[in-house]
């Protein structure tokens, strides 16, 4: 039976790399239908998303390719279907709407398993989609408390990735420990421009002429891990910071719904504290 | 009592104007809070927006200004409040979705009186949002029957600004003339370049490297009416028409939101066939 | 000995390419420096670039390459070298002097053999350079009396490519044939916006609100050459037309410059009326 | 004598302003050919710049600007002609040369005096263009000895700008104090992510998706003055730094050159640590 696979592998650099997984596609009589590599030479590290078509085993053509490459290669063989994902947000709706309008237009190759809140501002706005909400308030509580419920629902849940669409929290090391590569932050400013609290406002104090949106993979350090897409705006001195903030919306909203097709697509390797998106 | 208005004037260009219209507002001890001015000087035609503050009765300060500038001139003192508008579409959600969650949110100084379709694919999405959702199938009648009952349904809301959210019906002469600058639409291409049916299809043929969107008031020339908003995507050989397709539709959604924001706080003049914006 | 080697190959697509060109460079024991690929899936053309290295023969390597891959593909081994340059201009030197001051700084891989222009404005200018210049005026002559003194005095040079740096003048279907895929434009708009004359007038024009530049390699058809690079600058109804010419020299020159790079460093191909750029 | 000024004011906000500005050239006859405001509510600052043309004496009209406007007032009547402007580099000539094309074209409303740098390689560059240039070498001697013999040169010269095209040198505060709003940095980055050394390398490591270049007036603070203008390039994960190096750079020239632009055109005003620009 005709079908599709993403072959996605990260190993060290060597030779024939190309010419043996290539062969392993020959041998099985698959089609090629996508290819991209990348060779980070400073680290040594090879990158490679192959799409293949074809008849093929998806465990048989995984251990052919464990067998052709060195051990420590991370080797995945995937079929494309929805991804399961848990939105987290707190108050703003700009960002988590475009996800749910996405979601409800077909456009996400996704499945949201819930949304949960620190306030219940979006309650309404949620229920409208057909999305679980859930309401865990951080009131009278510590970070570690409120987390600690956070997990548990999310643990009633399968989910690939986390989506903090504009959860405006920051997390300890144990929540991010917890769910390594799968939690996707929007931060709203250019990093590393302004990290932490209310960019906007720094962005307007120091008088930028261009604001702007990241979307990462969130790590131990605030703000400080790897990037998945970027975009900017053009702004003027006639802004306010509130202008700023308002502008900066269309942005942060966009990225991160960038960054998380691309991840929902395989498109996204982590490499150290960067990315590499094919 | 201390309000605030919009002062909007488009006449001919004269010596003499800056200071008759700050003397107006001077006489009254109104503050100005923002102000913008453009001379056209090919058509010799003047445009400026102020934005004043103080105590004052809005028929007398337009009398005054009336008074004091030449026969032709076309002055508005606006008082902020939400416009009404009303939405047509077809059956794609972005656009329309982007307009629907900025209301929800508040973001917009709009009313939505009414979302009227060709097609009932948006019901369930636009009802979500507690909007009347009306579906005027075009099978089985002629491009003139179907605008008569569009044109009837709309003549039993007030509003101020008719908005195309990926409406994909060719309007008549009749319909266009009957909304002089209060259609606004969004095409999907960087006009004028792909004008009329398909643009994604004709910039992939064309092998552009960037794709583009733009909103503009709709007038009896298809796609030549005065652009409001631009904005571009960069493509490349790797894009199928139907990728560029799905890449262009965040340049859609945004271009005709911020064109719409900017139609609703007044900051745009038609000049003969182009736009004057502040 | 030790070299590198940009191996380009443009065949019809089948399947087992990758294999069979990746075992070449395996059996001779190639590293494989960078790779790319692009299947054009509705022409059914594929198209590679990789950069191999290691030791090897060029007429060996590209001998094993053409008896593996079927009868029709475009096979190159190049071995990276200054390419030869001719360039045309007028009488603007925005364009013209962005890729002298490159070459002046080493930046381009290039050796310029000539400037030819048809006015004589510019001879100080590119003198400086230790550039030849040739004037050919153009007066009191048919159109092609005159290319045929330009293609005569370029017949005198060696050369890869001829650039159009400004070059105001329409080439014949004779001169186009002369070159093919080797004559590369700059043209003042975001084609297919505005082809012909005086672009900038016709965007003005229009009132449109974002003006571009296009590089694209010069065919028979006047501005619908395969485009290697395309970019955009924001203007607004402030600016003359005259403005709107100033603005956008920024963008041509910068757009020149980038698709003459990308040919001199053997990233395009062309598919039939575009390209394909690694 | 029919001629033309640009009337520059900055002061204390207050009620009428506009009204007594215009007052003043209505009483003379004056055209205003152009005007903008602008309001810095936060710090109660106008800022106004208007282009008047008519019969009228600079120092007349100024006088009575002076009157009607509050004691603090920063008020200019410049009669458009060339400014002075003197250069400052070290090695690379990409910056140096666009402003010296530029030059050499009209383009700019700037006669440069001469160019400076502290090493002798773009002498032979430099005088291509009939510029004076000077090598003032660094070695052997400290900052402070190496700054007195610049400033001594540059004091044999009459200026209004001093601009840095990639003078990799840092500055004392005695330097930067002897010529405050005077000098016009491009930092290779979008500041203020990548503030110091090595913006590039910086960038690379952190694994940004795009790259972006400053061009700001140098004040005590390292790379802290106000911004004039920014613009950015999209990067991903191919390029290395020595990539981004070079993509950036014709970031850093666009930006430089429409930076002086701005300000050779009396369009940029200093709002504390940030610019108005009209």
């Amino acid at each position: 039976m005709e079908k599709t696979a993403r072959v996605l592998i990260d190993c060290k650099d060597a030779k024939g790399l190309v010419y043996k997984i290539s062969k392993v596609f020959y041998d099985r009589g698959l089609n090629i239908d996508n290819n991209r590599e990348f060779v980070d030479k400073e680290n040594e590290r090879f990158f490679m998303r192959t799409v293949v078509s074809g008849a093929f085993d998806v465990k048989e053509l995984l251990d052919a390719l464990k067998a052709d490459i060195p051990g420590d290669a991370h080797i995945r063989v995937i079929e494309p279907e929805d991804k399961k994902i848990i939105l987290l947000a707190t108050k703003e709706s700009h960002a988590l709407g475009d996800i749910l309008v996405r979601h409800a237009d077909g456009e996400l190759d996704a499945q949201i398993q819930c949304v949960i809140a620190n306030h219940d501002t979006l309650q309404t706005f949620v229920r409208r989609f057909d999305i679980p909400f859930f309401h865990i308030p951080a009131e009278g509580m510590s970070r570690e408390e409120h987390e600690e419920l956070v997990m548990r629902l999310i643990g009633e849940f399968e989910f690939d990735y986390i989506v903090l669409a504009k959860y405006m929290r920051i997390l300890t090391p144990t929540f991010v420990k917890a769910y390594p590569e799968q939690i996707i932050n929007i931060h709203h400013s250019f990093l590393p421009a302004f990290i932490g609290a209310n960019p906007y406002k720094q962005a307007f104090d120091r008088g930028v002429k261009i604001i702007g949106a990241t979307a990462h993979f969130v790590t131990d350090d605030l703000d400080e891990g790897p990037i998945i897409a970027q975009d900017v705006i053009p702004v003027n001195h006639r802004l306010t910071w509130k202008d700023m903030q308002r502008a900066g919306r269309d942005g942060e909203k966009i990225v991160l719904s960038r960054a998380l097709t691309l991840v929902l697509d395989d498109r996204v390797f982590v490499n150290g504290n960067k990315t590499v998106i094919f």
